[in-house]
């Protein structure tokens, strides 16, 4: 049997893959097409430019690879990096763990900073590090803006400033994966050389698009770095950029019709909206965990995440019998905890085209499991604290004032 | 513009149409056909077979007409009855006053007790009519099982009973459009003689289908009827049945896909099970009202309906901005009042494929739109109470255990 | 089993139901929705408006019932006529015979002009008819547009040019169902007073709409009309017209969305552009069926239908053959004969969103089934007669230019 | 405007994407689900299992990536190879071109063998190329087993054969994308090392799954491979196979359940069965091919390829006006001619999920467009002689004898 039906609707909140909207599935039920028909140039150049404003970019080159997440990290490291260069870069979650490992998969000299799980980035190690590097040997600072497996947001505007500070020429390397789309993201203003994102998060797509963006710099760079690349290599795209095809190899047709309908959705609420309303759901989210009297796996406010929370359960209690049971007895998806916050952490991911009422009906699932494990939480409490301030906050849907 | 979208799924909670399952839709999802292939015959015995049991009937014969509950109102009036028939009905809501409507344009000579909209049929009030009709001049008894405007769900067996005990002939004509396939309905065991639904109720399908069971009386009686039909004659049906091409003209030929689906869903999950669900959610829902401090629109317990629960809100107070704001703010599709209840009432409707959390968003939705409107609910309070009753009687998934 | 499944698409040529268009099942792809809310009046209206293009009318009244094209007679009699009214048709076909048996049901007086199935309405008998009718006792003429069964196609302007000259007050009810939307229809200049048709013709949706437009006359006809009807009766409609929700009952909404899609499609290729097309595919196939030295059911070319072409075949042949091993061997789906023609005619459907290469795809396949059942049709014959005049008739795909 | 749309339905004949069969469109249209559920590792581990079978392995290894045909080059060759490995491959079409080029890019030391586009695997040279490699410096022998480009199938049991008798130990890898699931291939019988495939070929889904199965050998081989590799990294699906949760990263989840309805579509028919048909249209094209008086791009029969013809036209034509005309005008896709053949060749794609009528109906498309480029093919001559054998070849449909 290929699945295990409940009734109704499964509640999906992992953080990431997310719900598809229906426009976006209609948009993509669609039979196979010939991409080399005079058709498909035009649909991709609007596509390639219109992505770029989910990066707040303009200046950026954008690629659309048949890829994950996983493949963008490969593409903003081979296109730019030569085996031996120096990185820097942060580890605190089980996305970092799995990017720094490819890095040295790659040949790349990183240099890491370890901090506790559900911590962000320590803006004054970094300080340190750049004041050791003085001969600028650190050719690239690679940085998870959001860490899903702890739900952990970093501030890039900071630390964009101190490499100014230091006037120091490194590539800023983001992975934007679980962020951009649904939280601020700012390509052209914080200079950062190479974004990426997957189409299975903010975008409501299913997995299969790796989306990355290159800073002129970025590009520069590629010029010149050695490393290894064949099917992850963007000069092949820039190749066909320039003879007006586009795809040096077969994309994935459904998946662009997708993104095109996804982009619109955006578009037509307009993305500072989207980082609105990811803001209340988070908020809203991190409200109902306080009145639980749990505590965020992340640590400090600054760090807090809106499009995935990470709940700490109490020692006696282990996470993955609530993301078990939660999907055993109420349909509802939430994410485990990873390698170090195994048994410790469940997350509730909240991105992507949701809406308020969503979330609720996902916090209150939250209740009942906890109940059900054993943890003694009054039932009403956290829905009500999110209720309450998304009574207030939340405004009328556009289209229908 | 063909819709006004907002953000994420719809808030379906309308009693029908219903929300359809992603199985129904993919089964949907299919070019036109010819029926009259070789291939059409067996899908539709095995279909026209498999439907009677969300009716627990073994011994009446089922037809599927392209059409809506509407069009099954008329199907079970003209084919069983004449013009000038004397028909007992009861009339309490605004389904009662539709159906009677059409019974005097379909010049029936029809009998109407009315009562206070909210109560159901009143069972001394049938016996005294029944007292009076010792000539039998009464040739059917017309119920609406589950009064759709109000809430109310008709006791079908004590209606049978006192039938039996006076033994009488009439022919019991049943809507059981918001109940059959919900509800606990047993046609065989109460002698019901024609039973209705329609498509986009219990079956989570479009709107479409009018479903009609005739007992082996309602057909014997439909021989002699003088009633004017065409379209929607089952005679035609019975003679393309048995000449084993089954449609006498052009069938909804996705809609009975959707049906071959939607039934493998109730039968994988147990015609028992979805009664027991439904009894569930219902039992939620007002456990929730209660907690509001509101009142049903339902008079008495006897009545409570668990496909659709009608609240009445206070006076000060206009329903149908409760409706209004709902959908405008939290993409929650409630049911307005209608007609005497205009104003006065909304409904939520829990029927069909949803599970607990659904019907938990909905319930979170109704308490923030109230104190939207003004009514001073404590948030929390409803979905708490639902909550409370929802974790202890929940069973796994039977798939997932 | 549902179905008994070939390999790749099936060749539907049925005359009804026609091919679906992606985007039409890209619309229909939605779930439920409310039709009670505020988006749903604007739609409907739009939706009311523009259908009426493909009967090129202006001044009529349209009105979408969930139904079929059997509806659709049925709606077209009970609004505009009473029991006993004469009416005078012609059957010469199938759809004939069996609006004919309605009308009969209906209780009104049908002079029926019988002629050979195979010819149209004939111009001469219908002015006898008029002459004898000095009273203007006929209150209706009910003329098929196009009989399905056997190919003809009748010429209204020809028969309204009759009326005016008799200066005839009847009423002209049209059934268009496999016209309207594919052959010239134009019921304004043509003073139509009921055209009809069904969605799963033209239109190229599921089985399931009725859909119907009525003149001033009709609508002023109705007000008088003393036929039984509910759920057909389209005072209710505009009853609800006026009030501004348009819909007396649940519409079929997946279908109210698809019939959006399929105009959009319709009226971007152009009303005239689409007759065209029918022409070219008519013509096209008719070319293969003289090339293989078959008779066409139709008996002068004054009636040849664009929408349908019924074939003889040779007596030695039984027509049923050719249709089942059409399907069994070669995924076709031909159109039997049926009734006086049962054995001794097919029927190649060739309306909708279909174009050239898909009817000539259907013409090979005929061609080496006529050979499978014994026809000596020489393989190539008939294709390549369609293919010379397709070649030069077939215009540039307009978006493509 | 995001496409440019015809009338009906697009003829899809380029050797991939091929056409999406309506069960593998339903299987598809779901909403996005947790891969980390306890469902998914029995769906995945069933699916890794039964793609085996069009690979006709029991042997290997099977792995599906989120990428595409190029994609699962790379795979082949980093996870087996080491830079500087020598390579022999062969170079007669525009896929050998850029595998090679790739190869190159990769630091692998290719033997390229260069022979005229439109012949195979010349044998004599490969043994001479044995003869000169007693020492067994060829680590891999790199075939592709259909060439796209040029319509080139090769002996792959002569090869194997080949290799046997010179007791050569180097790897047979096998690029299969336009062959695995539509041409004989026998993974195990034949000892191919790594054979791939893409989704978009004879599976029929959209493109976005690399399909890989590694022999024994090919995964010993992997353990010492010094290629630099990450996201193609077998060893990482290895492991996550041994503690069963099957994906290192998110899988592409739609494609995975079309994949299923794809391999059941294909196991229902049956594997022999399809390539039975693969043959009789591949062969059926060719006939037509030669009646039009038009040459193969293949030079020898030995070579004809029964998923793609490429077609050479008369000097005075350029192939790439029949293509964009066959688009323009019959919404017919056939795919141009690539590098050396660009102008020179079109070609007609015949794999996956199609039917007779399907291809014959692209074979009056090419005889239509090619007349109307200005050469003098007699109208019906190609169809009638692929007809003619069709119509003694082709068997009823299994399922409905």
């Amino acid at each position: 049997m290929e699945y295990y039906p409940g009734t109704g609707r499964n509640h999906l909140f992992v953080p990431g893959p997310s719900n598809i909207p229906e426009k976006v599935q209609q948009a993509m039920a669609r039979n196979n097409e010939d991409h080399r028909s005079p058709a498909f140039p035009k649909f991709s150049k609007s596509l390639l430019e219109d992505v770029k404003q989910i990066f707040k970019s303009k200046i950026s080159t954008s690629f659309i690879f048949p890829s994950t997440g996983t493949g963008a990290w490969e593409i903003s490291l081979t296109n730019t990096l030569s085996p031996g260069d120096k990185i820097l870069t942060f580890r605190s979650g089980q996305f970092g763990v799995l990017w720094i490992r490819m890095m040295q998969r790659l040949k790349l000299d990183v240099d890491v900073v370890d901090s506790e799980w559900g911590t962000g980035v320590d803006l004054g190690i970094l300080k340190k590090k750049l004041d050791e590097d003085s001969d600028f040997a650190i050719k690239a600072l690679c940085i998870i803006h959001n860490e899903t497996s702890t739900g952990v947001t970093n501030d890039l505007a900071a630390i964009r400033g101190i490499l100014d500070a230091y006037k120091h020429p490194a590539l800023l390397l983001v992975d934007g994966i679980s962020s951009i789309g649904a939280l601020d993201f700012r390509m052209d203003e914080w200079k950062v050389d190479v974004a990426i994102t997957g189409s299975q998060k903010a975008l409501g797509l299913p997995t299969g698009l790796g989306i990355v963006c290159a800073s002129p710099k970025a590009i520069e760079a590629s010029k010149t770095s050695k490393s290894i690349r064949a099917y992850f290599d963007w000069a092949d795209y820039l190749e066909f950029y320039k003879v007006g095809s586009y795809w040096p190899y077969t994309p994935s047709g459904q998946l662009l019709y997708g993104l095109r309908a996804a982009l619109d959705l955006i578009l037509e609420e307009g993305v500072d909206n989207v980082i609105k309303r990811h803001h209340r759901l988070g908020h809203a989210t991190r409200l109902a965990v306080r009145a639980w009297g749990l505590q965020l796996c992340t640590k400090k406010e600054e760090w807090y995440s809106d499009t995935v929370t990470a709940v700490r359960v109490p020692s006696h209690i282990n996470s993955g019998d609530v993301v078990r049971l939660a999907w055993k007895k109420y349909d509802l998806s939430l994410g485990v905890g990873l390698n170090e916050v195994a048994g410790k952490v469940f997350r509730i991911g909240h991105l992507g085209f949701i809406n308020e009422l969503q979330v609720l009906a996902a916090l209150v699932g939250v209740e009942m499991t906890l109940r059900d494990v054993g943890y003694p939480v009054k039932l009403g409490s956290g829905v009500a604290a999110a209720a309450a301030y998304l009574q207030h906050s939340t405004p009328f849907i556009a289209s229908r004032l």
